[in-house]
């Protein structure tokens, strides 16, 4: 999809980059700023000011989270902070602005006319996501596992987007994978791809699970099924917080929990960025903006 | 799942047979009628009469369709035919009752103190007999073709639950998937499944497809995306109808369309037989019946 | 690959044919004889007399095998049989001659300068042929049962080509497959594909086998391994004769057996043409012809 | 397999700890020397002084090569060098030893009654062993990259052993995987894979590979088919020395070059260490030892 438009990506970290250049090289105009403090900027994007980048650009791109303080822009490879405040909101009139988890900028904005679009609460860059999400999870396993995948044991804990591909690609990589779920949806479809389906409540102590991933953003696990469990499991946590399992109760059974949050941006900034950029692209051509 | 409960069977196809065949083995006690013309009975269940079946169950399982005429239960294999009528609709008095697309019964019975559950619109059940419906595809396909599956050319147009499973299953066996859909959470799902995704109406016609599934039930060929096409492509409609191609249309562009309604029951009666028994203790469980 | 050359095709089956319209299609000269009953020939094809079709050609292909009575040409679909005799043989000097089993014609022509290639006892085209015996044998089991594939229970004797293809077109279908050989190169190939693996002679009655492929050319079935199957399977025989079980033990353990030699002509004609059309190709180029 | 008996094991890296813990856990007796200097050693795991292990073991198992400079064994995690020497071999006297490379070794025992067994050089073992190696390059590609695995696009030169496992785990993870050898068999098998073959020295500017993983021990790439690729792709080396490319053709067309040697033991220590075990039983039960 060439656009040739005038764009501007303000903060972020190095997913933003890559927003940037997959811009660049379809054929449109990009300006940056806010990565001042970092070399890993791509040589061919053009760095400049706050105002020159607004100003210069139709299209406007925030990070994903937009502002991790509701008081300044996520901009993490900025020297200076970039406050969200009534010059910004002025400055972004009548521009067309993208963010991810939005709400600081919206209050902020609601009285300018800006045309104001969360590129991060779509079903579509939801899905999208799952693949880095689950490959991240993969990588987590081949560093901290002294035996490969094929042959390992592994238990998949929810069978939404993230469950279903990293369940997927396990399965695709070997491993013998076991799905939980609460859902008779989820179940059913864990049920034609073949999966063995157990009840965390009912987990068979011959089920010698070598990790257990977690995909579930509810306190899932208890004392009741962690008895179960033997021997005690690494648990992958890939929930957002507050996860599947407490600290206390980890501490209690002495499982080791590896907290994976953002694997996508972490582990694959460029596919990531890729992913974003399309979804505005998506997002410029469903609206007509 | 061990019930040890009493189950009464009346009419319809094979599947029924394999309901009630499953049922038996899982320790069950089964009796069956509406199958006094055919020989396929399997030689363990034991066939009573209408009312003895009524009288002696607690669960009564009509077929799907429970009626193809709104007045009599569809029952292929029974020398008489089996009214829906106020004699039937007292028998199941107190009973609990299950059946497949049962507006013509419940009509019958809603004055009658009748628990009666539809075990077949149910997302489950759906999920599960995409795969028989994948597969039977697969069974029309080699009976077909003079080329294998592997190496050949396919669109799938749809990617719901059949599409899915379809597309998946082609791929699986090595052919070339191409999938065709308007909906932007199914296509994110093929993306990420790595299948080409074409918009119907911009077609290449580089691309030689041998065969086209169909899944979507609505016309979504027309006079302009048929015309791209090239080689004309045999149609496999999966949809029910009206499906997505019309008569005319397709013999206008002289295009061979195989209807291909209730592949489950018609290819593998054994395996839909045992998806219903499933679906009914599934139900039974939930609805603590 | 383009080579412009003119072909003559002499005999054989439906795979012939395809031979044939696959190097025309190529944009080789074709000409073709023997098929002179059968209505099936494509109407493409330029059909000649015996004499004509050798005078007008450098590359004379006959089919596979040969001959079936070591007197005559192959050609089921021809009015007048073919000799091969002497007029045969002095036609065909100077000639590049293709057959696969040739042993009845090299008998005869050995005093002549022809150059006489077999395209079928070559490494390539038996692996090519193992996708279409595997889709074979895949159309044979969706006729026969009244199950899907998906959730059956395999065993597939042998891991060589065609066991190696076939176990993995099963378990990509959504089988469990196990697999059986006394080959332990062929074991440790089966084991790193995940399948389970047992030795015939200590299966566990607990496996419950549907089907059971043989791909074994040699009685490997016998009174102690056939006692252990509970139930006794169906057995779908690959491995040409005496294939794996003898009609006496078959018979004695009540076991069906179906024969399924020469799958890829007989279901798949065009791919099995096609294979061989490119396996002459690659003679061609290897051996500069 | 239950063996009891009493193993004895010299020498090693990490793998050796987990061939030993195998042995111990499947119910033999186990006692090790040569890890006094490493604090990864399994707690459970017996140690003793050289001849204490010799004496009180009926098998003695060194490591994999069994020595770097032929004149000691192979014993990082020794605090005390091992010599290959006389007393060595007079205390080896009928025992049954087993490791892998064995020449250093057999120099010194050929006179003495020893029962001397190469683990290392056997078809099974490398083809076992060609998963770890598969999954440590996944490894390294994940470490390496800023892009999924999925969706980026790969070469696999050469398709033996490792380049069979590794092109199937790379497509079963997504990426789109393209194979090259020069063995028509391995062709052959590489597509009905339905991979896409090209050849080295006319490869197609348009394949723009994210990355190169060689397989062949062999100066495979030279100045004609790199000057071919563009952009220059990252080469992961799995190939033993001398390797497909030279350090001078690297630096001449600035590509960058990742050797990939002894995966399976640096990155997956234990399935390496259960694989030699394994191999051992094998070892032991078709030669009775």
């Amino acid at each position: 999809m060439v656009l040739k438009k005038k764009f501007g990506i303000i903060g972020g970290d190095l997913r933003q980059i890559y927003v940037a250049e997959k811009l660049r090289r379809d054929g449109n105009k990009v300006e940056i700023c806010g990565f001042d403090s970092t070399k890993k900027c791509h040589p061919n994007l053009k760095i400049s000011s706050l105002s020159k980048v607004v100003s210069s650009s139709d299209y406007i791109i925030f990070p994903v989270p937009v502002s991790r303080d509701e008081a300044h822009i996520n901009a993490p490879f900025s020297a200076m902070p970039i406050l969200i405040d009534e010059s910004l909101a002025s400055m972004l009139k009548n521009k067309v602005v993208f963010g991810g988890i939005i709400s600081p900028l919206m209050e902020r904005v609601k009285h300018s006319e800006v045309c104001l679009n969360d590129y991060y609460n779509r079903e579509d860059i939801m899905v999208l996501n799952a693949v880095p999400t689950a490959e991240g999870a993969v990588k987590l396993v081949l560093e901290e596992s002294i035996c490969t995948i094929s042959g390992s044991n592994f238990l998949v804990v929810g069978y939404g987007r993230i469950g279903k591909v990293l369940a997927k690609l396990l399965k695709n990589m070997g491993a013998r994978v076991t799905v939980s779920s609460r859902n008779f949806k989820e179940i059913a479809w864990a049920k034609i791809e073949n999966f063995e389906i157990v009840n965390l409540s009912t987990i068979n102590c011959s089920l010698k699970f070598d990790m257990v991933f977690n995909t579930v953003p509810a306190p899932i696990f208890n004392c009741e099924n962690l008895s179960l469990f033997d021997p005690k499991p690494l648990i992958i946590e890939l929930a957002s917080p507050p996860g599947g399992i407490s600290k206390d109760l980890a501490k209690k059974f002495d499982i080791k929990v590896i907290p994976a949050p953002g694997l996508p941006g972490k582990y694959f900034p460029q596919t990531a960025g890729e992913i974003i950029a399309k979804t505005i692209y998506k997002i410029i051509q469903e609206e007509n903006l």
